[in-house]
């Protein structure tokens, strides 16, 4: 077995990332010689003592972190720059700190101004996740095969960028690596608009009178069915994402809703043209994704 | 075994629905004593020879409808009237002709002017499909345990009706029946509406400057890879559905927009609560299908 990465690693939170990452630094035993958790809820402390993931389980995330060289933000990414301010004058120098938030940029904005000097802010985003979340949705297989997207910032110091890719390595996840505003813009299309269209059509199905309402969810599996999968995401971490992300889901949001007018456009004046290219490029955009198989 | 339902049923038409029924009708015995099988191109013709699933194979529509009691539309809607026009003077007196469209407001308006005295138009829509399509692409358990609506007309005759219930029961599905305008808004919030954002989306993603499009086609799996799977659909179906359901697909779209353009909204003006409230409604609607084994 190969060295631990880290001696003392502490996550923060302790929802389907984190417990996932906790599951995979146990079975591995290369992640971490100790793993301590934190999380402010009594009763989620209490399960991960239950589930027996954690060698040492913290209320208070400031004596959680002292002289641990590693510490994970797995909390939603709107609590990070109070989370920061807390823990910050605890940190030990040299400490790597990097987190698994679906925002990138917020992630710069808030935690860089805070970092102490001397602590390395490596932000990352593994790009895994489930419908379920909480301690017990975890499972040590989550990040198998997935990527995982770097963000180093351009003094990030090289040992430490390179300490978190082998973490994610070991967690059986691809790496790639992104400035923080090409990863943001990404996400946006791939996933946070994704998620958006997912919510609203969800949305303004409910809005629907009842008797229409009873239809739809009977008859759900011709299409809508494949919508609400992604709606069953967790309130907060999706609130922090689509407030952290804004520009970037704004823009997104505004060209497929400039692209959706369009369509309903050359429905309303019968423009069989336009309306066969639409079908034709999803088409070929799910023939891309099947040669490369993402699909 | 029960009685065949036809003595002669004759598909115009057979693509993925078409080959389907075929398939269950030959294994199944009890459907239709012939099955006769008429599209138009040569090589879909030779193609359902090979495949053995069609007892007559005509090219010519009018001859194949000759003495059948039974005739099945399975033809993108667009192309309906068109082929009724040609077939009409050969129906046999008696005969039920139905249907398989995604649509069906557009069924009544294009056929009802043009059935001869005698012929019993009983509109239906199987619910059930694959991304896949053509001759081969079919099989005989398509329609199990599958919806199948049935959209009467106030005069149809209910031996007719109950006929062509009969014929889905033995297909497997389970039947609904209910007038054609409640249908086709069902369908343009189930299923018309998500393959038009699912068609719009990856338009909005080809568009994208090739890097970031690169970069969507290998995170896809966060989410954008569920809305690409139903964009896989037959371009002239799709597009006969679009023209065919204009009114209903239009205001659902309308809906879905402005509960789209308010979600945006709150996330440039930084409306936390209005978000949770969005996310929160997802999961109820998830949940609903879940709880219906719908999900």
């Amino acid at each position: 077995m190969a060295e631990p990465l880290f001696n003392r690693l502490c996550l923060v939170g302790i929802g389907l990332i984190g417990s996932s990452i906790a599951r995979v630094a146990k079975k591995r035993g290369d992640i971490a010689k100790t793993i301590v958790v934190t999380t402010r809820r009594a009763e989620t402390l209490q399960r991960v003592r239950e589930l027996g993931i954690a060698d040492v389980v913290e209320a208070d995330a400031a004596r959680a972190v002292e002289g641990c060289d590693g510490v994970i933000f797995c909390i939603p990414v709107g609590a990070y720059a109070d989370a920061m301010r807390h823990i910050a004058p605890h940190l030990a120098p040299g400490a790597v700190l990097t987190d698994v938030g679906s925002t990138k940029g917020s992630v710069v904005r808030d935690l860089a101004p805070l970092m102490p000097e001397g602590v390395h802010l490596i932000p990352a985003h593994p790009m895994a996740g489930t419908e379920h979340s909480g301690p017990d949705a975890g499972f040590p297989e989550l990040f198998e095969g997935r990527y995982c997207i770097v963000t180093p910032l351009p003094v990030s110091d090289p040992a430490a960028v390179e300490k978190v890719k082998e973490l994610w390595r070991r967690c059986g996840s691809m790496i790639e690596t992104m400035d923080p505003i090409t990863h943001d813009k990404v996400v946006a299309i791939v996933s946070h608009l994704p998620h958006l269209i997912a919510f609203t059509i969800c949305g303004t199905a409910d809005d629907l009178a009842e008797e229409t309402k009873e239809a739809v969810l009977k008859f759900a599996a011709s299409g809508f069915r494949d919508f609400t999968r992604i709606a069953a995401s967790d309130v907060d971490m999706w609130r922090d994402v689509f407030l952290n992300n804004r520009e970037a889901v704004l823009e997104m949001l505004s060209r497929f809703s400039e692209d959706a007018h369009a369509f309903g456009r050359a429905i309303r004046r019968g423009e069989a043209g336009f309306i066969e290219d639409r079908i034709k490029r999803g088409r070929k955009i799910r023939r891309s994704l099947i040669e490369r198989k993402q699909a």
